[in-house]
């Protein structure tokens, strides 16, 4: 079963395992793509020079390395299959060191993203990329999809976050990215190059994270609006009125219902949609209230937070939007971008799309950036990506190219979206790209068959 | 004297010009590199159609192309000599649409970065990026520098503004990099690996720029120290007060003494260093009165503008720092970058630099983003980029490096600091950028000899 190359390989590494239970759960993530095969065997790095082993025995023997973090990832980009070896960096789970009068942080890739932040927030500081998997998603997972979140409406995505990489390139050889200072031009920018490359350019060992000053106040909005029509509109109010939220999330009806049965809240029975606002740093009340003139015409009601605990529980319920919706059945969560004015436009689509191809779709969006998850949730044991299921997901990214937008605002394409690629970069762009993986990779062994 | 392989590409294109006033302006900008001989001539390029027949000759006759855009680079990058032709971009200077809706620009490459913001400003939007040449410089040569300025404290980079781009590649085919929509990660970063590539992977056509809203309110603090030590001190507070100014500018004694030659003001005689900050926003009021706690323990004296005019002479005293050199002779402009809190070293050991080789250095920086310019200042007619001058750029990158800095911020290689890159990025990063570009340019014609 296990390829001659991968078992050289496996034999060699002290850190490898084959047993069954490790190739299993290697071979999934959280997207609902239902292998065919499992992975040949795991390799557990401890640090670096596991990794750097990993990549020499792979180039030498011509193995097949799928490089993976946390396995929350929503684009099969982690999963493997036969002939395939995983490489595991979860183990890789330290913050190396903190600097808080510099605002930096260096860490392992493993680190788990809500760990940065609880050591950032001992200091006052911050790290801004939050997907709502904080709690459960690693940093060199979030570098490798240039991983979005809440505070990405005012702060930027990962890449706007992560300074500098250490990373093993396919050979072994090692490689170092960007730099500790703000600003830096020497050089391409090969940092970025490498921030949601999916694991197809090399393997992050090392990071180097700008953290950033917790805003000195937070104003918490909950407003409540009779249908995703018109939480869509008050959204683009708040951009159309030059407001900078930090949190701007839309949920649908359907997915306040999920919330509800999960949470035991009752958000449902107060409106149709909801918005989720925060506003921050020294104005963040005066740009509440301007957030809430530009709002109120469309909302049904309102509910500012008195304190930060009343804040945090209101965030939650978006948090566990996902969780909720996975006790419903299997999911499969796209990732469209649009540009931020056809917000409605999109919703209305979606809808269009679950009527015409008959499955359930839940909305939830970071409407400040136009990038909204439609999620398909198929009973327990349907397949998810086949059938109604991948079309109804052809007919969203088809919404997203006709409205000028995108097949993936932040979760990548991994093995699940590579159908539509071409289509959104054109044959130009993936062919030079194609050939700028062989520069890092020439022997094509690093995450094969994803990404691009 | 003109190459054959030029020759026969300035026979064939229209736009084509070999006046020798046209050649010998194309083939300086403003880093006071001296040409030993010049350009063989000038493409005027009207629209994309003139690229792509530039870059279609270029390749059929191996003719090697020196994009330009409005000539203020300060590497050298755009520079030209014997057997290369320039292709100037400075004519394809319109901004073909301005949505303020979803606060986009498409602009062509050679529009003068100022006449962006002046059409944002119309809609109450803005455009980040504002080197203080602004009213000189091209958004080609902005994003083919990855151009900073004094907002970018706040807002960052050239890349954290432009979206997407149409690119001319060096065979002629059009390539389109990024997207409409603020996120997306379909594929590698294309986008950023063009940002700040000086013109070596393909030229510039089109640019997608981001606007953002203007600032609800601005303050602006102008604070004079007793000395450059004391002014960086005070910079280093106002961040580890985790503060966040959308301008926090220094300049040192002998620069304000050079300012106040040249626009008759007295800066000099109220302090020897000055700090200028601003902070923005609906808080812009009170984050100011923080800023001013931070650094009242430091300051001499500070005054606060009282009104937009006010204001706008106090940042336009800085706009005139290099200016106001360059009127005591040639200027070469570094660049080096250092981690935030290392400000006052950094200055400390210019200003050994300054004793040691003899130099007169003058000092402004980026505060905020550890951003220093050391200027040197030769008397007219005498060479600023051997002797003495030289050496001294030299020890400046050393003291970026020992810092844990750069040696470019913002300004990018060019020709000019060649020497020092490899040091910086290591021969692995070098080795793969020089593949990279290879992908892109496998004939190297495309500005040969600049940058990696
Ligand atoms: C409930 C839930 C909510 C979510 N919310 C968000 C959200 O708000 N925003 C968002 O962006 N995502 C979200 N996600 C998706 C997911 O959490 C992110 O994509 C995350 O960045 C993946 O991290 P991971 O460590 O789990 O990576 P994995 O799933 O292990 O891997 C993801 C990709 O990264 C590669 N990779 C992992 N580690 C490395 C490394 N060290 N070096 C090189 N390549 C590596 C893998 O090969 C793969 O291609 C959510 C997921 C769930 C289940
Ligand atoms: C007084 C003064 C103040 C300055 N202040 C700042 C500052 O605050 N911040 C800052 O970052 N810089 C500053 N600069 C430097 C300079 O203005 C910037 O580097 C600017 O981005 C250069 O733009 P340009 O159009 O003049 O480019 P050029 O000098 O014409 O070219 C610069 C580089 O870009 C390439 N290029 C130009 N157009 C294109 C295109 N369309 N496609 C591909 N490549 C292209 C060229 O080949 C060259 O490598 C200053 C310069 C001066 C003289």
């Amino acid at each position: 079963m296990t390829s001659p190359t991968s078992e050289q390989l496996l034999a060699a590494h002290p850190r490898a395992s084959t047993d069954p239970d490790d190739r299993a759960r290697a071979s999934v993530d959280r997207s609902g793509f239902i292998p065919q095969s499992f992975a040949d065997g795991v390799v557990f790095a401890q640090d670096i020079d596991d990794v750097v082993l990993t990549m020499k025995l792979a180039s030498e023997h011509g193995v097949k390395i799928v490089p993976r973090g946390a396995g929350t990832g929503l684009a099969a980009g982690s999963c493997a299959q036969a002939g395939e070896v995983v490489l595991d960096l979860s183990a890789m789970n330290q913050i190396l060191s903190l600097d808080p009068v510099q605002g930096i942080a260096v860490v392992q890739p493993g680190v788990i993203n809500a760990a940065v932040n609880h050591a950032a927030g001992e200091h006052g500081l911050f790290y801004a990329p939050d997907p709502a998997s904080t709690a459960i998603c690693s940093i060199g997972g979030n570098i490798a999809t240039n991983a979005g979140g809440m505070w990405c409406a005012k702060y930027g995505v990962t890449r706007e976050s992560v300074l500098s990489l250490l990373v093993v390139l396919p050979d072994g050889q090692l490689l170092r990215t960007g730099r500790r200072t703000i600003k830096g031009v020497a050089g391409y920018d090969m940092n970025a190059l490498m921030i949601g490359s999916e694991g197809t350019l090399g393997i992050v060992v090392e990071a180097t994270l700008r953290l950033r000053p917790k805003p000195k106040h937070t104003a918490t909005l909950v407003s409540y609006f009779p249908d995703e029509a018109a939480a869509a509109s008050a959204a683009s109010a708040v951009i159309a009125a030059g407001l900078t939220p930090s949190v701007l999330e839309l949920m649908d009806g359907k997915t306040l219902s999920a919330v509800d049965s999960a949470l035991g809240t009752d958000h449902h029975s107060r409106g149709g949609a909801l918005l989720l606002a925060q506003t921050d740093g020294y104005g963040a009340h005066l740009e509440m209230q301007a957030l809430q003139d530009a709002i109120e015409p469309l909302a049904a009601h309102s509910e500012l937070a008195q304190d930060p605990q009343h804040a945090e529980a209101l965030v939650e319920a978006r948090r566990q939007a996902i969780p909720s919706m996975e006790k419903l059945g299997t999911v499969s969560i796209c990732d469209i971008g649009v540009p931020r004015n056809r917000l409605a436009e999109a919703i209305a689509g979606l809808q269009r799309i679950e009527a015409e191809r008959g499955v359930s779709i839940f909305i939830i969006a970071h409407a400040a950036d136009g990038n909204l998850h439609p999620i398909i949730v198929v009973p327990e044991g349907q397949s998810i990506t086949t059938g109604s299921p991948k079309a109804a997901l052809a007919d969203m990214f088809y919404l997203a190219k006709e409205l000028g937008g995108t097949l993936t605002g932040e979760h990548g394409i991994g093995l699940l979206k590579q159908d539509w690629l071409p289509e959104e970069v054109g044959e130009t762009s993936l062919q030079l790209q194609r050939r700028l993986r062989a520069v890092f990779d020439p022997q094509g062994i690093l995450n094969p068959g994803k990404a691009i």
